[in-house]
């Protein structure tokens, strides 16, 4: 069976037990959460969220870039969310590397330049975490925002703890 | 109960039955999926996936932003993907406004210029996903990747659909 076939066939047994087809697109906990696009986070579950009730934003690494915090003016100018959680994660793949082997790698790899791509890669989990709560509050458009916490994710354990 | 102590106290629930400390960081499926970041969709469950098969990116929209490209450059690059999966949804906010709007008002409402944030909103959402597709397509650090498929997901049933 192809990838999609599988995919399709798992819609199709999901589709067949669906009950939550009539949820307002407001997150009832107005919780809006980054995290890490990593396979290993199963970000609800591991925060006891439930569907509806918060917006999931994911990337690589779980960064505030540009595009995080457009994610995050729209959740919260448009769809009312008020409370921000990051999450990083125990053995992130953004750790393994710096920017510049990635896009000198890239670069020789496709005959492209890719020297211009910020990667976000990163050294200290605990400092990457503060980093991206100080990007998330100066901004001047989360400024209503009433909390923002980070922390981090063990992959060994499935425990979080926050980042203070 | 506080959000906080709400979201410690599942993740103690979680971390109590947690069985998957083991997996490896590279995707099983060799799948990376890009969605929407609404609170109504349960990607991994809607799509059949189980943890550790598949990266998860998800923005306001599930758009191919510079953003997006970087997660899934490092997804393929560096921990092996070599399949993309694009949702959309029904009823997506970003199908609610337009981007000078929602501009103009952030620039009044907190004094600060807010016309350089491109929001990615859009009209019609099969075009949207057909335009993410391309934008897959052109960036050549994405030139091996073997698939890319986009779907709708249908808010109200549960079901998605091939955007052909």
């Amino acid at each position: 069976m192809s990838d999609i076939e599988s995919i399709i066939l798992g819609n199709e047994k999901y589709a067949e037990n669906f009950t939550s087809g009539n949820l307002p697109p407001h997150p009832s906990k107005k919780i809006a959460v980054l995290t890490c696009m990593d396979a290993r986070i199963s970000i609800k579950e591991v925060l006891g969220l439930k569907v509806g009730e918060a917006h999931i934003i994911r990337n690589a690494g779980g960064i505030v870039t540009d595009d995080a915090l457009r994610s995050l003016i729209v959740s919260h100018e448009l769809l009312g969310t008020e409370k921000i959680f990051i999450i990083n994660h125990t053995e992130c793949g953004m750790a393994t590397f710096k920017d510049e082997d990635l896009q000198r790698r890239l670069s020789e790899k496709y005959k492209s330049d890719a020297t211009d791509i910020k990667f976000h890669s990163f050294g200290d989990i605990e400092e990457n975490v503060r980093n991206q709560i100080k990007k998330i509050r100066s901004s001047p458009f989360l400024s209503n925002i009433t909390s923002v916490n980070g922390f981090i994710y063990d992959i060994r354990t499935g425990k979080i703890r926050e980042v203070q």
